[in-house]
């Protein structure tokens, strides 16, 4: 397979946005990224584009990936929409890789955007309910947060994991995402505060919940054969792994992992030729802090368990050994469902590229990044390595 | 890029199924996509999947691809939903091709379903709506019929086109259609009823427009190292293109032809080596009857102008030269929005294969497919050829 490289990303701000539009949104991102680029990317160069939306906006339900692209004047280039509910971004990304991979393109854009703001019509006030299981979770009266907070129940009971350890999910990504411009929630918390806010769904309360957002986020990836003329710093997209599972959560073998993600890792891994204690940093899909448990979990970062002692440790804080959801993640930066993973892409490329400002971890050579669709539904998981001088 | 052979395919019967779930209907599609393949294939052998809908359903919007394919006991297995209005299915065959082409897979599932008889749920009603351009189409009271109505007055206008010759799209395709078991207007009808029907969208009229269906497709696509082991008698996926486009009518360049098709086709023939002229048998969306007479003139059957004169001339009828839409087309087979280009696909694999019934093309080698999103906003060509002996 022929290796695919990152080699601009960007995105919008993300928070709740009434005078922008979908198109207007993923026009910034676009912009961002193709700015990102070093040696700079003409539109003309883009022989591709994927797009992950769930639709949330319920303005162009159907085609949104040719309305957003034709926006940025990429009218005529192929691109096909892709989405996995909350990881829609990050699936947009691996086709992005398999295209190159391919050799049917060389320049692909993976892009994501969702506005989550306006449910002024009947059909967005739908989708919001649609992440989990329909016919038996959600028309049996299961909220989404609901569904988690099943997951953390079952997590607290096992394996002992507390809700002080949940917030210090929150503690850790808002001390991160205060760092970032671009996150929606970008103030501080105090454990205090996380411990003591109204309970959601026990034993979430709400400082273990993301926010729904408006927000996009873009990435453009080329294959090893045109690298050379974007940048002398490629990153490599090392490793891509996806996995599938039942999107009930009752029909699933467990309640504390998530089968889908430790299939996406392993994958990945694998095709990266590297192991958990091989990463410099990574972006998990923290949509509820148990999320974010399982995740260290499920991606190898610590033993079946064991995941409430780890973020107690402070090894996933930014000084950390393992710093995790440096962006802020999905808690504090926010969560517009189909930018998400392709925003964990712009996290990636900004600290391997060295433009993380004050969330910068120290020379990172290696990232990965984590988005998982509905609870578990399906998930997808990125390496990424900085691999200064080849293409150059 | 590594060759992809289509090794089975097959379809769930089209039409209006209260009684029927889109899992039901989709796993009778994967079940007789699975008993097509010559040598067999076991659930296990499949590595990736991806899955067309539009979503009209209303019953999972969000995660629909690994909630059919866990139905048929792919669970785990990767699976991404891929959508671009009506041509959804024609791009999860794509994507299919792309992944195995990458590397990444050996054995694809690609498959498309939709329900769309049960408008029980806003949401559903308002799907029913978004293929076209959202914004400045539909809020302003443009149908979907409204829309191809402004491109045969074009065309109608401009060359000469009669309301007789899109008759004849639908006499046919229903000659077509009432040889084929799956087909939801299965019934033949004469020249004067498909002049005389209700109009719907002046100068398109009840037979100038396919109907709403449920149903759902599948198709199997392997690599050239695995192609083996289960046919002996391989068709090649010779060749795929793509192309996108202003999502709204008044956006494009020209209301008489279909940009984004004409970009598909000429990147399928050229990465096939072939021409139109080269084709045996195609299959093309027909959604109304002036969709079809455009794609002659797209896909280069005729010349600008001329797809009028080529349908009333007999050439495109089944025992003509180029035979065009064997199946019934969308017309009289159906139009289950995002199984439709898988079961396109379908079709054609009956061809090559010999196995087309009172359906069957006299010795075909090459059929092409061709699926387009909203009015133009996407599209994708597909050409198929017999190699027999390869791989065996």
């Amino acid at each position: 397979m022929r290796d695919a490289y990152l080699v601009g990303a960007g995105q919008s701000d993300y928070g709740a946005f009434p005078e922008e539009s979908y198109r207007s949104l993923f026009r910034t991102a676009f912009e961002a990224a193709a700015d990102s680029v070093p040696d700079g990317i003409d539109r003309e160069d883009i022989d591709e584009a994927f797009v992950g939306t769930l639709g949330v906006g319920g303005r162009q339900l159907g085609l949104p990936g040719p309305a957003v692209t034709e926006h940025v004047g990429l009218g005529g280039v192929p691109c096909t929409r892709v989405e996995n509910a909350c990881a829609a971004g990050g699936f947009a990304v691996r086709q992005a890789v398999q295209a190159v991979g391919s050799g049917m393109a060389n320049v692909v854009l993976a892009g994501g955007f969702e506005v989550m703001s306006d449910t002024s019509s009947d059909a967005a006030k739908y989708w919001l309910g649609v992440s989990g299981e329909t016919e038996w979770e959600r028309l049996s009266g299961t909220t989404f947060s609901g569904v988690y907070a099943q997951m953390a129940s079952a997590h607290m009971e096992r394996f002992g994991t507390t809700e002080e350890q949940l917030s210090q999910v929150a503690v850790k990504n808002h001390s991160n995402g205060a760092k970032n411009d671009h996150a929606q929630l970008g103030f501080e918390c105090t454990l205090e505060e996380a411990n003591s806010a109204p309970v959601v769904a026990e034993p979430l309360n709400l400082y273990h919940c993301c926010p729904t957002s408006d927000g996009a986020a873009c990435a453009v990836i080329v294959s090893e054969d045109v690298v050379g003329e974007y940048t002398d710093d490629p990153i490599r997209i090392a490793g891509v792994g996806a996995g599938s599972d039942a999107v009930g959560l009752f029909e699933r073998d467990t309640y504390t992992g998530v089968p889908a993600s430790r299939r996406a890792a392993e994958s990945a891994y694998e095709m990266a030729d590297v192991g958990p204690g091989d990463v410099d940093f990574a972006e998990v899909h923290d949509c509820f802090a148990i999320a974010e448990l399982l995740a260290y979990e499920d991606l190898g970062f610590c033993e079946r368990g064991e995941a409430g002692a780890l973020v107690e440790s402070g090894r996933t804080d930014l000084g950390g050994e393992l710093p995790v959801n440096t962006s802020g993640g999905l808690k504090s930066k926010g969560h517009p469902i189909g930018a998400t993973g392709v925003g964990q892409i712009v996290e990636a490329y900004e600290q391997l590229a060295g433009r993380a400002g004050e969330r910068q971890v120290e020379g990172p050579v290696r990232g990965l990044t984590h988005n998982v669709g509905g609870s578990g539904g399906a998930s997808v998981v990125h390496v990424l390595e900085r691999e200064r001088g080849v293409g150059a």
